[in-house]
């Protein structure tokens, strides 16, 4: 059993920054993640993207976030279980929690910040026969690392910004780039979809439109696709690689079971503190819906800071909280 | 007269950062400050120490800060008034404000964001004969630029943690630094004032207790300080420099007068977008306060982004606001 003061389920920038304002008031922390790596959505999702409005970064890329956000909360000497999934909480009698994950690993804890974003995500997937067979060998759903690419003969299929935004960044590095949308525009950012039409028209991208994904080729490891026009006609394009870019259906997951208020996927809080009306929960991120939610990085930030306070009393009963600027404490004084 | 979509009464690190926000929604901004630079408390009252709770941020000097903030706001072109203080806003037929300063600026906004901080903030200064003749010539209230001090002989006067905070970090810098303070012990975190003792005990300083500032010598400059101590004797103490640090006495100011609801000395908004309660008036940053307020930095800018969601309707009234991750769509292409 890990023994803490406050588990996080979810270790995204903004549960990770929970961590910092937990340690600034001597409670600490435990993480817990279904990703095997820290950052949700960041790392997971865009991790090479630049970030634009974070307070004081004209500019970050965003698995740079992340590992900055590591690098601050280093002195609270957080512990994390990552690659493992919260399935279930069981209130104590003294009010604090046991959390048990999919791997069976049980964490005591007095206060519990659910800091899920869009809950267990997995990318909406095409259907295709052998889909699963080819799945990292040939098929992935995400681009970790454009490098990977670098050569290859890639094809993107999806209307969003994700398709056309890596349809543009991945032009420049792998062999060649083939865009594939049933659609015969794009849903993602005009800017982006005229730089698109742009690419295809000097050659540097394929561009297919109107036409769906039909099947899959190779043996054990992916080399090609075939494609159905709105002629019905096939189309067969060599592949190294096919990313479907259908975006992610985000699963509250095993959150929905615990009694919390739910409107559309997000847990509702109270503004005065991010408590979720359940005793001792409180929600923060991407998970939590209020009046005028946003649903951005610098939010989480303030909710963060804003629940420690709140969570304080849990902690320390009968201690007085006293507010302090780290400018004038230091970090490691507390 | 200067027209703008948004007015931004101070450019504290939390009026900057509602540019960006603004920008985002393509709403121009205009901020008038009564000090004479932007960056608010972080520029004029502690530039150069560090701050370790910004986000992402594991270190940075206030002033570093700033300087990114205004980096990161350069894309969307904000003007200033400078070393102008707001003292008149007049509502129009149509809703709109025209705002006044202390040198008869007039800005035309559809909007009034108060970004005040701590309003205009003036130091408390000690009753001594003769005090206003020095200042400038030897008497200062903030230390700007400790190399100012560099092989001089400084005095402090105070308890708190400036007081401690500069005393510790001139005694590597001044020739000879004497700090008086009218108790035996201090206001400021237990751990500075060990530190202080500690300078004391080697020599490092001269640490004057229960005594008090009793006048001031010198022809034009500043060249010596009379204090008294408990015995009522007298000590005279040659001196470049006196920094009494008793503290920002902060003034609402003319914001007082507007008809805002105040309570100590903040304005009351209503955290679903940190309106105030007069039509198209804002409050974001230190100078509003609402239920579980924590005065920090990165509270601020969440504010920002929120109260300027909210303000698009008023700039805007006929278009609808559709909300966009930078790192999807930039900043430029907004
Ligand atoms: C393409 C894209 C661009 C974006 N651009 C911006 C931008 O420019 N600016 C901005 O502010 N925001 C942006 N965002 C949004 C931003 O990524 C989110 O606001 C942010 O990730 C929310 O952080 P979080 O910590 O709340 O949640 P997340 O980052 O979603 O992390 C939540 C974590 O919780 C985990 N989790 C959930 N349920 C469980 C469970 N039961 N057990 C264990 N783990 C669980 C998940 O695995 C995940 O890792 C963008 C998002 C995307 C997809
Ligand atoms: C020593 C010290 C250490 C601190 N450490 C930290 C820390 O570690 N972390 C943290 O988050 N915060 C810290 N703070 C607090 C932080 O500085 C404030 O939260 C922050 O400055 C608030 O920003 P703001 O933009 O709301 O207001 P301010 O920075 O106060 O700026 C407000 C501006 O408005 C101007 N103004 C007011 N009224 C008028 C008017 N009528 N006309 C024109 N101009 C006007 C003022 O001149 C001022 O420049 C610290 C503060 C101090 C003093």
């Amino acid at each position: 059993m890990i023994t803490t003061d406050i588990c996080i389920i979810g270790a995204g920038p903004v549960g990770l920054f929970a961590v910092f304002e937990a340690g600034l008031l001597k409670m600490r922390c435990h993480l817990i993640d279904a990703l095997p790596q820290v950052g949700g959505q960041l790392s997971e999702i865009y991790p090479q993207k630049p970030i634009y409005d974070i307070p004081g970064y004209p500019e970050v890329k965003a698995q740079e976030l992340v590992d900055n956000l590591m690098d601050q909360i280093k002195p609270f000497n957080p512990t994390f279980s990552l690659g493992e999934r919260v399935d279930h909480i069981a209130k104590q009698t003294d009010g604090s929690y046991i959390l048990t994950t999919s791997d069976k690993t049980k964490v005591h804890a007095q206060v519990i910040v659910i800091a899920g974003g869009l809950g267990c995500f997995e990318p909406r997937k095409p259907v295709l026969e052998n889909l699963e067979s080819f799945e990292g060998k040939g098929i992935t759903y995400m681009v970790k690392n454009p490098e990977t690419f670098r050569d290859k003969k890639v094809i993107l299929a999806g209307g969003g910004d994700s398709a056309l935004d890596w349809a543009i960044f991945l032009s420049n590095i792998a062999e060649r780039v083939t865009l594939v949308h049933r659609n015969e525009t794009f849903r993602g950012a005009p800017d982006s979809a005229a730089k698109v039409f742009d690419l295809a028209n000097n050659g540097k991208i394929d561009l297919i439109l109107s036409a769906n994904l039909k099947s899959l080729g190779g043996n054990g490891k992916l080399n090609s696709v075939t494609l159905e026009n709105k002629a019905k006609e096939e189309i067969i394009i060599d592949a190294d690689y096919l990313i479907p870019l259908f975006g992610l259906s985000p699963k509250l997951g095993p959150i929905a079971d615990w009694g919390l208020s739910i409107d559309k996927n997000a847990i509702e809080v109270d503004t005065r503190d991010y408590s979720t009306g359940v005793d001792r929960i409180y929600a923060i991120g991407d998970i939590n819906t209020y009046e005028g939610k946003l649903k951005l990085i610098l939010c989480g930030f303030h909710e963060a800071a804003i629940m420690m306070h709140s969570a304080f009393k849990h902690v320390y009963p009968d201690q007085k909280l006293s507010f302090k600027y780290t400018t004038v404490n230091g970090v490691n004084a507390f």
